[in-house]
C-alpha cells in the first residue's frame, strides 16, 4: 500500500477530534476526486468526520472544497432572482412536479436539478422518466436556454456538477457512513451552490420514512445548510415536513406523475371526484407561496393553480423537455396486482412511510442496487387515508406491478402497514417547522 | 463498488457505538482475510473501533477471531510451562536478545517469535540479521526441534500465524487507524496466542519514545492483555517501563547485539572497563526473574549470567540458527562517521529517546517504508548517558553509518538531543510498574 503520510496526518487530526483547515479538507477532496487517494483512506476519514463532527467552519470548507471540484452553472445572463428547491427525500413526495411549474408560471425562474431514488425513497429523475419521451439530461447550456424560453427545468446533473459528491456519495454508501449531518448537508448545499441560484427553498423530511427520523437531527441539518447558504451570500429557507406518513396517494414513477397532474389541472378536476390528498395539496401550495415571497412575487400558488397556469406550464416544461403529456393519462389503463382489503372494522389511524417505501421498491419502483432496472409502472395508490373509515375488506392500498408470486405474498403483508384503530384520528400534520432565513429574519 | 449489506450493518452497529457479537467480529475479519470485504470497508470499521472502542468482550471475540485465520503452534510435545515475552517496542529495546538466552539457560522452553522494526523503533529480527549467516524464518518444525534440542530460539513469525493481523496492521498503518488499544491488544496477543506459550511477559513501554506517550494509556493496554490472557487459559505479567529516555548505550542493529554479548559474558568484561548501562542490566534482570519465577524455576537471572550459562546459551541458539557468534565482534573495527561533542560543561540530565530512535534511522538503521533496506552497521553510541559529568567537546554520542553529508549535519542537530544541566540528576527509574497475573494475585 502506499504511504502518504499527508492524508495520515489529516486523517489522524481528525480522528483526534481536531479542527481542519480548508486547505487540509481541500486536500482530501482534491485527491479523492483525483484518484491519489485511495479509496480506503477516504472511508477512514469519513467514518472520523461521522463520529468526530465537523464545525460549522470546516462544514463550510468541504462544502467549498466539493463545490470547486466541478463547475458552476452561470445563471447571470438571466434577469431576477433565481430560485432552486431540494427534498431530503421521502416516501411518495413529488413536490418538486408541483412546485417547479407554480414558480415558473409566476415567472420566476427555476432550474430543478434532481437526483435519482436508491432504497425506499424515489427520485425525481425516475418519476419523470415515467412520461413517454421526457429528456432529463441537458447540459448547462440547454438549461440555460430553457429557462429562457419557459421559465422552469427539472432535470439531473450536469456531468460537471461536484463530481467530488458523485464519488464520495458512492463510497459513503458502502461504508456506513452516510449519516453525518456535515456530509449531508456539504453534499446536498454543494450542488445546489453549483445550480447557481440565489434563493434555495429546502424541504427537510422527518419522520420514519425519511432520512432524518427525529427532528433535533433534522433542526440540526436545517441550522448548518443555512449557515453554509450565508457563508456563500445565499438565501435559504427550510422547512421541516412530516415523513412519518406517506405524502399523497401515490408512490411509484407514473402514478406520482398522474397525481401531481389532477392536482396541477386545479379545482375542475376535483368535481369529477378525484380525491386530492389534502396534506399533499397544502405542503406544495406552503412551499411554492414561499418561494414566491422569498422571490419577491405578488402571485399565490392556489390563484396559480386555480386558473390553470401552472398545469399549463407544466405541459410547456414537459413538451420542451421531448416529453409527452398525454402519455401520462396510460396510468388509467393499468391493471393492479392486488388490492389490500382492511383485516377489520374501524378508522385508519396510522399508515407507516417506512414499509409503504420498501412494498413500493418490492414491486419494482425503486433501486435496490445503484444501476438496477427500474419499472415505471409499478407502485401503489392508498386508497384510505389515515382518517379513513374502513370495514373489513375495504380496499386500503392497491398494488400495481409485474405479476408475481411475490405480489400475492405482498398482499397479506401490506396489511400490516396499516394501522386500524377504534377513534378517529386527528389530521397529521404537514409543516412541523419552518426556519427561515438567517440573514432575512 | 459491491453492495455488501451485511458488513454495512456491522460497521454501522460499531459507528453507532452498539456492541458487536463474535459472529459479527468473525465474519469481518474472515471476510477481510479472504479478501471478500474490500479495504475501504474494513478501514471504516476499523476506525469505528478507534473512536467507538471495544468492550473487553468485543475485544477478546477480535483475538479470537483474528487467531483463528492462522495456526497455532503445537507446544504440546515439549513437557513443562512454556514461555514467551512481547515488547511494545522502543529505542534500543535489546531485552529479548539476553531474556530468551537467560530463560533458556535456566532449561525453560522460551519460543520467541519477533517482528521488523519500522519508523523509530528498532525489531529484533533485523538486529538478529546483524549476525552473520543468522537464519530468522524457521518453520513451526524447525521452532519446536530447536526448543528440543537447545530449549530457546529467537526467530521471525511463521507464514501461518494470524494472516489477518499482517493484512490489517498493513492498512491501519496508512488509515490513521494504529492508535485503538482495543486493536493494539488484539493484534499482540493474537500473535503471543498463536505462539502456543503458557506465560506470557509483556513489556509495556512507556514514554516519549514508545507507542504508549503516558502511564494510563499503557495501563488500560495492560489490562486488557490480561483480560484476553485469561480468557484464553493463559499466565501474563505485565511491566510498564520507562522509555522516555533509550534503553542502553546501543541503538541500531549490529552494536545493540554486540551491547547484548558484553552484558551476556558477565563479569569478567567488567572487569575490563566495558560500560554496562545500568537500567538496561537491571530491566534485563528482572524481567528474566519474573519469567524465571512464573515458570516455577528456582535460578536467578545473576546467577546465570555470573556463572557464564546465559552467555553459553546465546552461542547454542545463535550456532543452531546458522549464525556465527564471533561476527559480533566486528562491531570494534567500525569507524564512527562523527562524534558529537557537548557543547557546554554540566551534567547530562535527559535524553530524547524520540530524536534518538529518529536519528539512528537517518543513519540507516531502520526503515522508512515497509520493504526499505537497512544498514546493520549504522547505529550510534551514547557515550554520555544521563547523570554523566561533561565538559565542552566531551562526546555525548558517537554516531555509524555511511559517511554522507546528511551524517555531519547530524552532528550539529543531535547536540539538541541532549540536556546539558547544573544539577545532577537523579537515576532515572527503569521499571514503572508491574501489572501481575489476574489469576495467580
Amino acid at each position: 500500500m502506499q504511504y502518504m503520510p499527508n492524508v495520515i496526518n489529516v486523517i489522524e487530526a481528525k480522528r483526534d477530534g481536531r479542527d481542519l483547515s480548508f486547505s487540509q479538507i481541500r486536500d482530501v477532496v482534491d485527491g479523492y476526486t483525483s484518484g491519489e487517494i485511495p479509496d480506503y483512506q477516504m472511508s477512514a476519514f469519513l467514518m472520523a468526520v461521522c463520529l468526530r463532527g465537523m464545525s460549522d467552519d470546516e462544514t463550510i470548507f468541504l462544502t467549498r472544497a466539493m463545490l470547486e471540484t466541478g463547475e458552476t452553472l452561470d445563471l447571470s445572463q438571466i434577469p431576477g432572482l433565481k430560485l432552486d428547491k431540494h427534498s431530503t427525500g421521502g416516501v411518495g413526495d413529488k413536490v418538486s412536479l408541483a412546485l417547479v411549474p407554480i414558480v415558473a408560471a409566476a415567472g420566476i425562474p427555476i432550474a430543478k436539478m434532481s437526483g435519482r431514488g436508491l432504497g425506499n425513497t424515489g427520485g425525481t429523475l425516475d418519476k419523470l422518466e415515467s412520461i413517454s419521451g421526457f429528456r432529463v439530461e441537458l447540459t448547462a447550456e440547454q438549461i440555460i436556454q430553457q429557462i429562457k424560453s419557459v421559465g422552469g427545468c427539472l432535470c439531473g446533473q450536469t456531468e460537471k456538477i461536484v463530481p467530488a459528491d458523485k464519488k464520495m456519495y458512492a463510497l459513503r454508501d458502502v461504508t456506513g457512513t452516510v449519516e453525518s449531518i456535515s456530509l449531508i448537508a456539504a453534499s446536498i448545499m454543494s450542488k445546489k451552490l453549483a445550480g447557481g441560484a440565489d434563493i434555495i427553498l429546502l424541504d427537510i423530511k422527518v419522520g420514519r420514512g425519511a432520512f432524518m427520523k427525529n427532528i433535533d437531527d433534522a433542526r440540526k441539518l436545517a441550522f448548518v445548510m443555512r449557515t453554509i447558504a450565508a457563508a456563500f451570500g445565499k438565501t435559504v429557507i427550510c422547512e421541516l415536513t412530516n415523513m412519518d406518513i406517506p405524502l399523497g396517494r401515490a408512490v411509484g414513477n407514473l402514478i406520482e406523475v398522474w397525481e401531481v397532474a389532477k392536482l396541477l389541472r386545479g379545482p375542475q378536476q376535483y368535481s369529477y371526484g378525484f380525491p386530492i390528498d389534502e396534506r399533499l395539496y397544502h405542503l406544495i401550495v406552503d412551499l411554492s407561496n414561499a418561494a414566491l415571497s422569498l422571490a419577491g412575487s405578488s402571485h399565490t400558488a392556489v390563484t396559480l393553480l386555480e386558473d390553470g397556469s401552472a398545469w399549463q406550464k407544466f405541459g410547456e416544461i414537459v413538451e420542451a423537455q421531448g416529453g409527452d403529456v398525454n402519455s401520462i393519462e396510460r396510468w388509467g389503463y393499468i391493471s393492479p396486482i392486488a388490492v389490500v382489503g382492511s383485516p377489520n372494522d374501524g378508522y385508519v389511524t396510522d399508515i407507516d412511510a417506512e414499509a409503504i417505501g420498501r412494498l413500493a421498491l418490492t414491486l419494482g419502483a425503486g433501486r435496490t442496487t445503484k444501476d438496477g432496472p427500474i419499472d415505471h409502472l409499478a407502485g401503489l395508490w392508498i386508497n384510505a387515508p389515515i382518517g379513513s373509515v374502513v370495514q373489513k375488506g375495504t380496499p386500503l392500498v392497491t398494488l400495481y406491478g409485474r405479476p408475481s408470486p411475490t405480489g400475492r405474498e405482498l398482499n397479506k403483508e401490506a396489511k400490516a402497514f396499516f394501522t386500524i384503530g377504534d377513534e378517529k384520528p386527528l389530521p397529521p400534520s404537514s409543516i412541523i417547522e419552518i426556519i427561515p432565513d438567517e440573514i432575512r429574519c
